[in-house]
Order: C-alpha cells, then sequence, then structure tokens
C-alpha cells in the first residue's frame, strides 16, 4: 500500500492483540513522549505536555477551591534529613539517585534529589508552625522527582517524573483525615469527570500502605487487560512525620502538641491510564476536557480551488474567539493523510470544509469517539451552527468515552465464590474481583505469590457475618484485588 | 512602643540606608521565601509563588501569541553529552552538580543536573529534525536548575532556582536572530508592562556572552543602589550547538544543513528587580498586574458591631466573580497591625469598612503606590461604585509604579567625558554609564580591573566619528557600562 493513511496506522499493533505494544507505539507515534539518551528518562514533547497543562489546569483550580495554595521546596535533601524517619528511609532508599559532586568539589554530605518532599516540607512546617493559629498549613507543590528505575514506559515507569504533591499539617487527628478523604475525593472527581476514567477510590490494606503513613487511599482505574492503575495516592500521616520532624504547636489549651499532616500526589501516570482507558486502533482518543486541540479543521482544496482554506481560517478565529481550542491542518497533504494523523492524536472532533460545502455554507463534522461506519460518527451542519452545536457535541464526546470506560469497569468488577475460583480469576487478569475479605497480611502475601493480584482498595464489608473468600478466615472488609500495573 | 503595626515595619531597616539588609528583611518579612537547610537553597513560600505564578500566566501567554509550546526534558544529562559543545562546557563545569549514586549502584557515568538545557534539547532536536518541512521548531520549557553556589541571596543567587528556557531551531541565520530579538522583546515588553520594571534592552559584549553563543541579548534593570540588574536573556546560537550536537536537515534546494538555534531565558531573578525597583520602608509594593492578591479588604469591628464583616465578605465575593483577585482579613487582630502586615505584603489597595461606612454605605479606599499623608492615598468611595473604580486604579498604580521606576533609571543613566570622570563614576555606582565604546577586551577588562563596572548592553554608536571614553580608541558602539548584581 502507498496510501500514507494506512502506512501511519498500519505501525500501530491492534489494541486487543497486545495492548502493551499498542499502548507504546501510540505514545509515540502521537508524538506524546520521545526516548531520550537518559536512561529510564523520557521527553515529553508538546502534544504530551499539552495534556499536562490540561491536568494541571484542572486539578490546580480544584486545589485552590479547596483552600490550598502553591508553594515550591529544594530539589535536593541532605542525607542527614532524610535519615530522620525509619520508614520513609527504608521505603525509599533503594529509589534515591545521590549527588556527591559540586563543581570539582566532593561533598561533606550527600544530598538526595527529592523521591518525594515529605522530609524536606516536614522541616520547613516545623519552622513555621508554632500556634494553632499557624494551623492548617494547606500547600501543593507542582515538581519533579527522581525515583531510580531501570525500565522505562511513558507516563506509568520512569526515572524522572512530573507530580504534584500536596503536603498539610492540621492540628487534629480528625481534621487531618478529613482533608485526606477530601483530596481523595478531589482525584476521583478529576479522574471520571475530566479524564473521563472510573475508579475505585479507597483505603490500601497495610501491606500497600506508603512508607510512614497511618492509612494509604487510593484511586484505582482498571485498563483493558484486567489489570489495575493507581493513578493517586491519599495518605494520613498521624502524627509519624510530626514527630521525626519536629512539627509542633501550642493548643488552644496552652498544650504543646504534635501536628497531623497528610500528603496527597498525582503524578503523570494518570496521561497513562487515560491513554490506555480510551485509545483504540485508530490511536489515541482524548477527552475534550484534557484535549489540547478540541476541534481541528481540515479545508479540502480540488483543482485550485483554496477558498474552504479561508473559510476554516475565518471560523476558527472565531471559534477561538469563544474560548474553542481549535486549529486548522493547511498542511500541503492529501486530505486522508491528515485524517489519519489527527484520529492518532485523538483529537475529540474533526471539521471537514471543501469546495462543495464553501458552496453550500456546511462542514462535515466528525467525532473521533464514534467507530468509522457509525451513522452518528459524521454530519453535515451549517456552518453558521457551528459556534452552537460544538459545546453540547464535545459534552456528548466526554459522556460516551466516560460511559464506555465505566461499562467495562463494571463488567470487569465480579465476585468470586470460591478460593479455587477467586486465584484462577486473579491469575487470569478478569478485572477486580471483589470479594469479601480477612484483612490478614498473610492472606494477602499467599495470594500475591500464587497469582500476582494485590488488593487494590477496601471498602466496608457488604455482608456481615461472611468468611474471607480466599482463605476461609472471619471477613472484615470488601477488596478489589487485581493485578496492577 | 507596644503597637504591634509599628513593631512590625520597625524589623525591616530603612531601604535607603542598606538595600542589600532592606531586600533580605522584605523578603523574608513578606514570606516570599524562607531559608532551608539546604545550602544555597530557598523555599518560595505561597506569597513568593503567588509572583511566580503570574509571571508564568503572563510570559507564557506571551509565548504562545509568538507560536511557541510548552514540552519538559530530563533533568539528569550524562556527562559524555554535556562534553561535546567546549565553550559551554568550560562555562558550566564548575557549577555542576553531579549524580554518582542510584540506590547502591554506583553508576558508569555521571549524570549532570541540568544547569540549562541545552545539551539535552540539542540532542532531541537532532532526533526529531529531517527536512526544512520540521522546521522551526518552537519550544519552552518550565524548569528548576542547579547552578552550584554558595551565596544564598533569595532570587538572585541561589543553587536551585526556577526559570523558563526557550530553545528553537531555524532554518536559516536571518530566522535564528529575528527570533532572537522577537524574545528579547517579550521580555522587555513583560519587564516595562507587567513587572513594571524599566529596562535597557541591547546585545552584551564578548565577554558577557553565554558560554557557546554567537551572540548575546539581554534585558538590564537599575536597582536603587545604582546597580544593573540582568533580568532575562536572549541567545543567537548561530551552528554552534547544531554542530556539536547533529542537527542536521535536508533544505529546499536537498542540500543537508546544519540548523540555526536559539535560547533565551528569565527566570526567578526578574521577581528580585521588581521588589528592590518598587519597595518603600513599609515593605513590598508589587504592581497590580503581578499581585497575587490586588485588594485586601479589612472590616473594622468596634463594640461588637460586625457588620463590617458580612459587607466585605459580600463585595468580596462579587469582586471575584467579576474577575478581582481580592481577600477579607477577618482575622482576630487589630486594624492598624493589618493594614502594616499588607503594606508589607505590598498589596495594591487596601478597603477598610467600619461601622459608620456600612450605615453610610462607603469605604476607604488607600493606595499602596502613595506615601502616607499623600491627599492622594486615601479616598472614601461608594461601595456601590467600587467595581467600577478598581479598574482604573488598579491601572493608574500599576502605571505610577512604572513611572517612578522610569524616572529613576532616565535620572541615573549619564554620560561621562572623560576617562577620569568615567572610572570615578562607575566606581561610584552612579547608575547607567552610557559612553562611546570602543568594543575592545582590553578596554573592557581594565575598567572592570579598576572599577567593577563591565558593560551591561550596547547600542549603535550615537555620533560618528566619537572616541572611546574610556580608552580613547575609535568608538564602535555605544554602551551601558554599571556595576552588576
Amino acid at each position: 500500500m502507498s496510501d500514507p493513511a494506512v502506512q501511519v496506522v498500519k505501525e500501530i499493533p491492534p489494541k486487543a492483540a497486545d495492548l502493551s505494544a499498542w499502548y507504546t507505539a501510540v505514545c509515540l507515534k502521537a508524538e506524546l513522549v520521545s526516548y531520550s539518551p537518559v536512561r529510564g528518562c523520557v521527553v515529553l514533547r508538546p502534544n504530551g505536555f499539552g495534556l499536562w497543562e490540561n491536568l494541571q489546569k484542572h486539578l490546580d483550580a480544584r486545589f485552590k477551591a479547596t483552600g490550598h495554595e502553591n508553594a515550591y521546596f529544594p530539589l535536593l535533601i541532605p542525607e542527614s534529613l532524610l535519615m530522620k524517619e525509619a520508614e520513609h528511609v527504608e521505603g525509599f532508599a533503594p529509589e534515591v539517585a545521590w549527588v556527591t559532586h559540586g563543581g570539582q568539589e566532593e561533598l561533606t554530605e550527600r544530598l538526595a534529589i527529592r523521591p518525594t518532599s515529605e522530609v524536606i516540607i516536614g522541616t520547613m512546617y516545623a519552622q513555621w508552625v508554632e500556634s494553632y493559629r499557624d494551623l492548617p498549613i494547606l500547600i501543593n507543590q507542582w515538581a519533579n522527582v527522581v525515583r531510580w528505575e531501570k525500565a522505562t514506559r511513558p507516563f506509568l515507569r520512569t526515572m524522572e517524573f512530573l507530580w504534584q504533591e500536596g503536603h498539610t499539617a492540621h492540628a487534629s487527628a480528625e481534621e487531618a483525615r478529613e482533608e485526606t478523604l477530601r483530596m481523595l475525593d478531589v482525584y476521583r472527581d478529576f479522574a471520571e469527570n475530566v479524564a473521563a476514567v472510573p475508579v475505585y477510590a479507597g483505603m490500601k490494606s497495610a501491606n500497600e500502605r506508603f512508607p510512614g503513613a497511618v492509612e494509604t487511599f487510593s484511586i484505582e482505574a482498571l485498563m483493558p487487560d484486567g489489570k489495575a492503575l493507581q493513578s493517586a495516592t491519599s495518605h494520613d500521616l498521624g502524627q509519624n512525620f510530626a514527630r521525626a520532624y519536629d512539627i509542633k504547636f501550642t493548643d488552644v489549651d496552652q498544650q504543646i502538641k504534635y501536628a497531623y499532616t497528610t500528603s496527597w500526589g498525582m503524578s503523570w501516570r494518570m496521561l497513562g491510564a487515560m491513554i490506555m482507558a480510551h485509545g483504540d486502533d485508530r490511536g489515541l482518543r482524548i477527552p475534550p476536557k484534557m484535549a489540547p486541540v478540541e476541534a481541528v479543521f481540515v479545508p479540502i482544496v480540488r483543482s485550485n480551488d483554496e477558498r474552504a482554506v479561508a473559510v476554516c481560517r475565518e471560523l476558527a478565529a472565531t471559534l477561538g474567539e469563544a474560548g474553542f481550542r481549535v486549529r486548522v491542518d493547511a498542511r500541503d497533504q492529501q486530505p486522508g493523510w491528515k485524517y489519519s494523523e489527527w484520529e492518532m492524536k485523538g483529537v475529540p472532533i474533526r471539521i471537514e470544509i471543501g469546495p462543495r460545502d464553501v458552496d453550500a455554507g456546511t462542514a462535515v463534522v466528525v467525532r473521533r469517539d464514534r467507530a468509522k461506519g457509525d451513522p452518528q460518527q459524521k454530519q453535515s451542519v451549517s456552518i453558521e451552527m457551528l459556534p452552537r452545536i460544538l459545546p453540547a457535541l464535545l459534552d456528548d464526546i466526554q459522556r460516551t468515552l466516560f460511559k464506555e470506560a465505566k461499562a467495562f469497569l463494571e463488567s470487569h468488577t465480579l465476585p468470586a465464590s470460591s478460593r479455587d475460583e477467586f486465584y484462577e480469576m486473579c491469575r487470569a487478569r478478569a478485572g477486580m474481583i471483589d470479594i469479601p475479605w480477612c484483612n490478614l497480611p498473610q492472606c494477602e502475601a499467599d495470594v500475591k505469590a500464587q497469582t500476582g493480584a494485590t488488593t487494590r482498595v477496601m471498602r466496608e464489608l457488604a455482608g456481615a457475618g461472611a468468611k474471607c473468600v480466599a482463605c476461609g478466615e472471619p471477613a472484615k472488609v470488601n477488596a478489589y484485588f487485581a493485578q496492577s500495573y
């Protein structure tokens, strides 16, 4: 085949056959990322950074609406500071990149590149907090972090990644727990209503807890291969970090007390979940709220009739002023080639205008979320109606992508009635396996050793008196089990 | 004195007496930054980060309006890559922080924490560019960088700092030069029209060039102590980096050529320039466009009459919906204490409402840019008029701050007629000393050795046939000399 459109598509393997190969191919072909000469690190190219900017915009607005402010803390952490919280050190030491030289000089104390910032932020909070009047402190940081890592999978597993980390300090355990759950719900809301990725939100088991936390909560999405993807975490740190870093305050009752702290983070991993959840064999399908370009105009030029280019430019300018994110693709390439490229990039709406459309005052509007041949994929509309049609269309695409993903999650959330069935479903990656569970570390370790699955999140026990499906001990909670990324 | 208002103010030394002590005190007292336990690194607290967010917002909009996109490149650069551009290595090697260990493992090759990203970005551009159709590449990155540094002065001199770095690649030398000058003008426009800091923009001398550049341009502000502060740079890199990192393309004429590249950056240093230029003995004076809070409401509660609090909250909600950045300070503190605190923080407008104002439907509006006792500092206005008065008032404060700084720059831009006078003015930090200059490295070295001053930027020679005031050789350009930060 010499048709370039077909060539581009051919380079992506079918999603159903090999999700992993499809995923890597689409991340590269849609120019979201490039591999770099730095082991474990990718470059986030403009198409990928556009997704990150939209994640930032929506999440940052939610942080500010819940009273948080942004700040920035140092990248480098002296080794002696890192060592103060024992569990935390043990958890992170194997992943730390160490700076040992500055210029020609060897340092007397090594500096860690932050794998996360509890340590440096806790140290500063200890300086800033004196009285209950100084609490709560509600701060977020957008930052890069480094965790030593040999594998490289765009967004999912890289040595350096971009994220946000919220760090708060409170006067009571109740307030800290409320904050932890509030931010968990902000993440759920963002995942479902912006990234269109349905998730289960809940408490993690002790095995899956953040090093140094009292409780860890997370949101968990289900990928098309039946593996779960942890998309954000929110930690109730109790007084553990306050004790280690000496965050004390004089309370209303004049007593000096340790503060209660929380931390919570979402990284560019969320983009990986979004890509895998929605993409198809033609490439990305980006939910409109996350799309750097909501609609692309493709003018069709025939036998030197270039009027469509001017019409597209004019329409794009009008829509741009009205707040839509649009682009005109007037490059000297075949329309079919352009269609494939923009489908690959996942732009929600394509608007084709040719000479006959110019005569008729119409445009062909094509939805990226619908399959080829679906009668709702294309419609011819009056050009004048475009500004009125687009918002409803974008909204419908957003909802359709969520609905499809939600249907997948629901149809792949499955009970198991016996130990054998449960183990088999875990091994087969049947989805989120939902069982009454004992919440015992040994049971979880057995399941993991024999099936590769772990608890994703837990919730209140559905029926009193139930036995753990995995081991037969009395059940304490309901838990979703799955293999995970 | 036990008046807490006076106490706060007393902690800042007078600006005129000791600019450096004033500067450090105001940065700390206004809670822009905290010193951290990491040598050379500061924490950017929410008040300081709010300034950075406004810088980002205004600058990023200008980058996008000139066709640039954002991306993100790795923090760590393998030593062998860094070594490819000889001048660049020589310039930056003494300032590099080196990562030598990952987890327990010693690395076979050291990794530099980026002091700037020409190297890694050039390497990627070499992969991305094949044909003239792939050019220009217009990319910007918002990032942290590290340059080994023992001194710590908030915003002006820190080991880690936040900045943006633009990196572009072009098919011709002319296009690259145009880009270099376009971005220089974006910086000038931002400095003058957003940060209200007047600058001289122009070419640097060979001594002051970026390591590896063909030409460096900069914007230079003048601080109240007569020292210049370089606030942003824009570099025409010619083909130097393209040759070192192999950025080649097939041109229209089918010839394979090296691309022409540029880079340009502004850091949080710009915030330091803004703080020093505008502040006074009461603290910061933030230009409205940069102010995280444009107007603060201070309700005055007397003998349990708390109606003012509700009125302030309602007005703030209305103004907030109209797009103003406002806050209500309803803390349990004396009004005078609050006034001093918000003056320290530099909020452009304070709105005082007490019981009598509530009865009369009025508010007292106080401008931060005016001195105490200035008849224009305070006015009583009808509450209903506030939404209509505020935009003009904010605009006038923005222009007043710029006009004052501009008058200072102009009155401190001085000619020198003889070598002795020139040397003396340089030593005395008289301001921007403007002379016809030979543009010879030896002359510049002599001036620097004997006075501490350097050329800041050069411009076209004002009068033909003039002699260099510093050394008597034929003048080639006019140059501004000053000691600098």
